[in-house]
């Protein structure tokens, strides 16, 4: 069964007469059709028992239907009222929408409720978010190959990102190197902005990188990821560039054994607040539990920061397939901060990184 | 009157009990703190007649008191339960939050559920969002100057973007080297993935740079902006590689045209659709109609694609410190494409751009 007959069982089953999908990374995860639509209407609405259409900007007809698409599309121009024209399709179709699923985790409160304009006695007391999360926790093959790839992209970054760290020279300019180098190899789009910061500046672990001048004898940590036919890739590492003081390499090492024992202790059946627990409870021990001071990781495959969360109070089974970071920090405000992440997937007896980036600490410049 | 001011009295004349404000974008506006919380909560939430309150990521507490802030900020950790606590925060101020304005146009369905299951009987049927809007809408001096400045490093983009276009080099190299030009000059931020396309792969608007190689005799469309102190640029310029063919001439003259009447036309008082049919009357008088398939333009500030949508039917009128695009397109399949695009801000008597390349045909190579 492809993933949208999925979709269209779960609203058979739910008794509801449509599904209005409307979140870009659902649609491409379903459809193979990836944009950004911005502020335009997209949509993918899915019936019990009759075809799907899509509802898109007139200037993604053409994109869509070159992907494969091979239901109807429908196209509208800026001056249209798009909720006229989905309402129409639906109408057209004998579909009595009174039970409307929704991606209500993403669906804005004014787009649901100019979809209910359009109709007498709509009801919207489905929510289709948490099946459509569930199954893209589940990673397949093929996307754990493209995660691969664009977890070997990382790799290459951080390298010539390492390279760029020199005393006297910024942050920026170490972003400017890596990602040069990326876009020459044809790789032009990361997942986040990239970040490298020195010293006490990366003591804030939502800081962003700047001008910042990397000096001799501190600590520089990295994050970043690329993106690879639409998945994306999420690791960190935090080198050295010169000879760092006692406590940074204490904190390092914590950091280190923490990532490492984490890591190692992955396997289907543990819950992700066992996972937590484990790195947090080195940290804690060595003292430095209060620098540690968020989760020790998120799901991640067409975006960052999907499910599982790797948290505690998360008692989510680990199972086969799923992808998430594992990234221990500790910050310590105004002497230096330190994380060091892979993302894996987990397989039958264990997990499987898709970084390869050394983690022993890395002396550069 | 602040603008936070304008907000807190808004949400007094509306009898609301408070306004949740969830939009990253409204809270750089109102407070200067920027950040892309992704799938955690951030809220700036203001009373009619008490002092309001930012709840926010533990991450970005020091963050925000960094940027001024001086009202209280709450964070929450990964594993605690935000509605929760800041339903404690509305308690303790003694709030009834029968009414709740909400940023409708933004907030997921879903948020407004988790908010509404913390009160005994919530209403939600005030949306600020168009309030907001019409905030944003006018730009102020300051606003202004950081727009002009974001548009200067386009014409820098530009400049080294078409120096990188040579016959047997790919799209995605010109990317590369303009996106290293600025980010070595400390511009780390594009407000939208670059794009430049070649030859027929133009004629694709919403088409991505992709490895198409350049070559001799065609023409090859840019499109790029910057981000400065959170404000974009956004423009694009159409360039010959060798010598265009007659046909190819033909519609950039046309598009030039359109654009340069229509940016000349611009005067506080006329209004968005009569603009938009300056353009296109000169296009489809010239037979291209059909394949100006985009309205003429779109707000931009914090953001690109705000208000106001420069398309028929918009019957806005323009007024000083408006700012929007200006860019009509002419795309032919398996030909070519072609758009010449500035962003302007209204003035009292006219207009200005954001960039200054020049817009007659440029050869390059």
């Amino acid at each position: 069964m492809t993933k949208l007959e999925q979709i269209q069982q779960w609203t058979a089953e739910q008794h509801a007469s449509m599904t209005y999908l409307s979140n870009p990374k659902t649609i491409q995860y379903l459809t193979g059709f990836g944009s950004d639509p911005i502020e335009r209407v997209l949509a993918l609405v899915v019936f019990p028992d009759q075809d799907p259409f899509i509802f898109a900007p007139a200037l993604e007809v053409e994109v869509i239907k070159s992907t494969g698409w091979k239901f109807p599309v429908i196209g509208y121009l800026d001056h249209e009222n798009p909720w006229a024209m989905i309402a129409d399709q639906v109408k057209q179709r004998h579909v009595n929408p009174d039970h409307i699923a929704l991606e209500k985790g993403q669906l804005p409160v004014a787009r649901m409720e100019a979809l209910a304009a359009q109709f007498s006695n709509p009801h919207f007391d489905l929510d289709i978010t948490s099946f459509i999360e569930r199954m893209r926790l589940i990673k397949s093959a093929e996307e754990i190959k493209k995660l691969e790839i664009a977890g070997k992209w990382d790799d290459f970054a951080f390298e010539h990102g390492f390279a760029a760290v020199k005393a006297g020279k910024t942050e920026q300019s170490a972003v400017a190197e890596l990602q040069y180098a990326l876009m020459k190899e044809g790789i032009m789009e990361m997942s986040f902005g990239s970040l490298v910061q020195a010293g006490a500046h990366a003591a804030e672990p939502h800081g962003a990188t700047n001008d910042t001048k990397f000096e001799n004898n501190e600590l520089v940590l990295f994050d970043l990821g690329t993106v690879y036919d639409g998945y994306i890739s999420d690791a960190s590492r935090t080198v050295a560039l010169g000879t760092p003081t006692a406590k940074e390499k204490e904190i390092y090492d914590v950091c280190l054994e923490a990532q490492l024992t984490a890591q190692a202790a992955v396997k289907p059946g543990m819950t992700a607040a066992e996972l937590d627990k484990i790195a947090r409870d080195i940290i804690t021990k060595a003292g430095y539990g209060e620098y540690f001071i968020h989760r020790l990781g998120h799901g991640m495959g067409m975006s960052d920061h999907e499910f599982p969360s790797i948290m505690e109070g998360n008692d989510l089974v680990l199972e086969p397939g799923m992808c998430f970071s594992i990234e221990p920090g500790i910050y310590i405000p105004g002497v230096a901060g330190v994380r060091i992440e892979d993302c894996v997937h987990v397989t039958a007896d264990g997990s499987l990184p898709f970084t390869h980036t050394s983690k022993e600490l890395t002396y550069v410049g």
